[in-house]
């Protein structure tokens, strides 16, 4: 038996998430799929992480296992000529059969992207939310520092959210400005439920001047979600990035992507 | 009577190009449409020029005339909320009635974009042509240089172009690299049909090592179309920029975008 890493990238605005569902499209039944027909026998997808609908990935890990023999090279070639267009599979690795691509990850990055211009954009519209009004980024970097470290953040997630343990820790939150585009990276062991937008939603009230820097600390506090914002919209989202101790991929390509929103600063 | 300059951007993909035709969606109906429901009367649009079925514009000029006295920040803002989401309306100028954005434009750049992995990019696959294999980037570099200034471009139009002069300058022809994105930028007053694409894939075949760079000479020279590479795929092509002497844009945003699809270099 072999345990066969896959490292993929997908635009997920014609998917109901990661995660298989009975009628609608998902990443993890469109590549379950397409490993079946390639390995010729049934199989059990297993990922890092879901993602909710809309939100795309740089990079997410998934592994399967099987008896099949094809070449390292082979594999992503025959699941690409059979996945459509927005799902890729980039990189693959054969792994210790204990190894599990949820458990021994160490580290996941998110980037929340919004798109600041009093007109929307017509080439990244689909991966990035729109602000039409100017917003305060220097309070919005204050308001970030506060989120970083082990907190309680029962008011950052989905009432939905099915974690027993609310407890997290950041380990970095930051915003990058690229000319138009407003990055907000955050980086941790793992996220509750709807986290990173809900952050992403708060941040940007912070932005708007409707709530101080400063009651991040209050809204932690609470551990109430009804205090902190709104939650964003999914397609402004992206998984970036998945590490693991020892990881097999740091030594060819960590990510595929880095900064890939980047531009020039409008003058004026 | 009043001559309503347009900076727009789109995503290609889902239309027949720019100009108008019977029975498909283009980008130049779909504006025509949204501007004649915002001033009310029926209108022509004039353009800098037009761009082929599934090519993208980060800045595209139009104009057209107009009574109405809408404001110029009433006036995008409605356009956008008409025009679909891969379309945008980013900036609006009045200009004199004489002003015209095709003669009076003196510069027009492209970007046509190559993606080098060994797999697709499911995130910016509609905007870049792949290029699995490997390729001499410091050929296609000696080759570009080739074409830069004023020849006879007959061997790089499309046999379906009907300029009467085949004599083009191109003022710059470059490549960047950014990560696994390969940038071709061209710059010239104007360009024939398919030029930019069909030096997009005569380079690439320099690159393949399937023609020696000082080959672009006895291309040139020969002025037949047969002789020189594919007409490479109109999705990885972008218009960048339209230039203007005296322009209002210039000291505004000149482009809205520089380098969008820049990335880190991947290692190893």
């Amino acid at each position: 038996m072999r345990n066969i890493r896959l490292d993929l990238e997908y635009d997920g605005r014609n998917y109901h998430g990661w995660q298989c569902q009975p009628n609608r499209p998902t990443i993890e039944a469109t590549l379950q799929r397409a490993v079946e027909r390639v390995v010729n026998h049934s199989i059990t997808i297993y990922s890092s992480g879901r993602t909710d609908a809309g939100v795309h990935a740089e990079q997410h890990v998934a592994h399967f296992h099987t008896p099949s023999r094809i070449g390292l090279d082979a594999l992503p070639r025959a699941l690409n000529s059979l996945l459509p267009n927005d799902i890729a599979v980039y990189r693959v690795f054969e792994m210790p059969m204990e190894w599990s691509a949820r458990r021994h990850a160490i580290e996941r990055e998110y980037r929340y992207t919004y798109f600041t211009d009093r007109s929307p954009s017509a080439l990244w519209g689909g991966r990035v939310f729109w602000v039409r009004d100017s917003i305060d980024v220097d309070s919005m970097r204050e308001a970030a520092r506060y989120l970083i470290g082990r907190h309680d953040f029962s008011a950052f997630r989905s009432t939905h959210c099915d974690a027993e343990n609310p407890i997290r820790t950041l380990l970095d939150a930051h915003l990058e400005q690229s000319g138009l585009f407003l990055h907000l990276h955050l980086r941790g062991h793992a996220f509750l439920r709807h986290q990173v937008r809900i952050i992403a939603g708060t941040l940007l009230e912070v932005g708007r001047g409707k709530r101080p820097p400063k009651e991040i600390r209050d809204i932690l506090a609470s551990r109430e979600r009804e205090r902190a914002g709104k939650t964003l919209a999914a397609h402004g989202l992206t998984l970036t990035a998945v590490r693991y101790r020892e990881d097999p991929a740091l030594g060819i390509v960590y990510r595929r992507y880095k900064t890939p929103l980047s531009v020039d600063n409008p003058s004026g």
